[in-house]
């Protein structure tokens, strides 16, 4: 099977290793940058190509000579590559998370019988699939929690944080108004709202904030509780809430002593460097999901815990090994034809399926990502 | 006696009405500010006049026609124009708090037989007096601490604060290190650092944190522990220095998209409409001095304590009550002929009297600022 991979970032570079680690794949890797691309030119089964991705035309043109593609771009540019990357009947395997509705291009999806599997990461991603997979076998499910966070293995620092993914994307996270479902609603929050304490069994206590994480799970309308919360170390969000109360994290142009600049721009130019992991700096993932359900007529809450490490063996950040496994996880399952639905497909509705689900997690405990499980009774009604 | 008061602030205000009530005064008030001075017209006894203050020249002739000039200005013009008053030989009380060091004036104010009081304001101002009081009884200060504090009577808002003088010289607060005496020994410490709550009776917690007031009472050598700290309302200290921490601060320009800007230009235009009260808005000021002394072989903690609040009546803050009443009451000191010592003057040399103390603190109390004493035994040697 011949797969491109665009994009060849942190994340990009890890789903190439992992997947030119298959003898049953031929993998080419994408990028405009040469610089990302040279550590792969030397991995076997890996082809490099440089090239603008931000042109639909040339992802057209990769896409048609090769089997299946996979999107991980930044997500200014991932919508406009799925949409190239359908119309010339390609496989998708998406990580891209771009802003745009992915269901604006079903239609052309099932009409070229192409399957699309959307934000195939962690969350989204490793979380829609445990939803999928709960709502398979519950009668009700009354809420789903998810819980996610990249953190530094060191917290020194002002912010105790460095970003696994593109900085510019993380003050999106802390300013985009959260959507989540609360008492059958779906209701939107400011971003960093509803903060509260979370422990982890050696990673210690955290701070949840909301965020507008649920995507393609807000569809979910039968569930009347619903959010995802991302995750911190204690103290982070507070002074991450200072700048955007006083409008460090806006948009729009201000004159200052005569020049016109955009408060946000010099935000980033402050804040990147101190948010940027060193060479080899090792990161965590933190991750947990909890499922209020009915099943069997008991209520019980069911919760996936994961907490993922940096390996420094691979020199593969956790973020990349989780977001990257799972969406490996999932090329290989579309890959084998052991799922072909043609359409924009949310993990959910792969994880509705337990055997895709079971491969999904084998797959991701093979490299020694490991998602562990409980359940407690809840009070019946 | 003939009166010139430079500047019409919020304090220089608050001296000229201060000034006028008192029927052996004859009072002009200066400013840049046509709008500053609109209101002072009316008052009996007060005439007003336009001028550039920032120029010597302006601030020289005004002074001429003059007996006494009372400096109120901004700190960056402050000491130019006390210069040019005492080339003139006119009397002088200031509290513009420049940056430059008063004594270099010292000489020509000696030569001239021109008595210039500066730093004639709560702290420095107050504190310097409290501390020569202190002096003039004690065998040995080990231990001076004075801790002072102007806040808005609204909590409200990011930082629950607001500032009762120049924002400007707020963020120079911020960011200046702080010079104080540790066991005998000059230190300088990060502004911001050493921060510990402090309660006030009617006020509640606080936070207090070390900055660079000690001024010229950095010259009393032999008091081995001395410094100044100040005071805001808990949590207000960690937020501004998140801004700092991230260089929000730094003066030296950036590169942002193009245009060269200085971070705190930008943060100056983020804050300071934050940090404006409103008119008529309510502050206060806090202020404790303690002072670790023997006295008459006893080791002894005296404190001063003083909270004062904003006065709807005239509507004048109370920063400008406290600094403005310690100054006027300083200029009837020196008008009256109570105090002639030729030479810069800061008010720890007049708090040595204990007749001009008291006539200072008689003056205060009758503008119902208020300063209680107390004093405490400490553990013998």
């Amino acid at each position: 099977v011949r797969i491109v991979v665009l994009g060849a970032g942190r994340v990009g570079a890890a789903i190439v290793r992992d997947l030119a680690a298959d003898a049953a794949f031929d993998v080419t890797a994408a990028d405009r940058a040469d610089h990302a691309l040279r550590p792969l030119a030397a991995v076997a089964r890996v082809h490099t190509v440089t090239g603008d991705l931000a042109d639909p035309a040339v992802v057209a043109r990769l896409a048609e000579t090769h089997d299946l593609v996979v999107g991980a771009l930044p997500s200014s540019i991932g919508y406009q590559a799925l949409e190239a990357a359908i119309d010339v009947g390609r496989t998708v395997v998406d990580i891209s998370f771009f802003d745009e509705d992915a269901f604006r291009l079903d239609a052309a999806a099932r009409r070229r019988g192409v399957t699309a599997v959307v934000d195939a990461g962690i969350s989204p991603g490793l979380s829609n699939l445990i939803f999928g997979r709960e709502a398979a076998d519950a009668e009700w499910i009354e809420r789903f929690v998810c819980y996610v966070g990249g953190l530094p293995a060191d917290r020194s620092g002002v912010f105790e944080y460095k970003a696994p993914f593109s900085p510019k994307d993380v003050i999106e996270l802390y300013t985009r108004p959260a959507r989540f479902r609360r008492a059958g609603v779906l209701e939107t929050a400011p971003a960093l709202s509803d903060r509260r304490p979370v422990e982890f069994p050696g990673v210690g206590a955290l701070e949840a904030f909301l965020t507008d994480g649920l995507r393609t799970l807000l569809r979910e309308a039968d569930v009347p509780d619903m959010r995802e919360m991302t995750l911190r170390y204690p103290g982070h969000v507070a002074k991450v809430e200072v700048l955007r109360d006083i409008g460090l994290f806006d948009t729009v142009p201000l004159d200052v002593d005569g020049a016109r600049v955009a408060p946000r721009a010099l935000a980033e130019r402050l804040l990147f460097p101190l948010w940027s992991f060193e060479p080899e700096e090792a990161d965590l993932t933190v991750f947990r999901v909890e499922v209020d359900a009915r099943r069997a007529g008991r209520r019980a809450r069911r919760t996936y815990d994961l907490v993922d490490r940096y390996d420094a063996a691979s020199r593969t950040s956790s973020m990349a090994r989780t977001t990257g496994y799972t969406c490996t996880a999932l090329v290989r399952l579309v890959a084998s034809g052991a799922w072909h639905e043609p359409g924009i497909t949310p993990p959910e509705a792969i994880g509705r399926n337990p055997a895709a689900f079971d491969a999904v997690l084998r797959d991701l405990a093979a490299r020694d990502v490991r998602v562990t499980t409980a359940e407690r009774l809840l009070p019946g009604e």
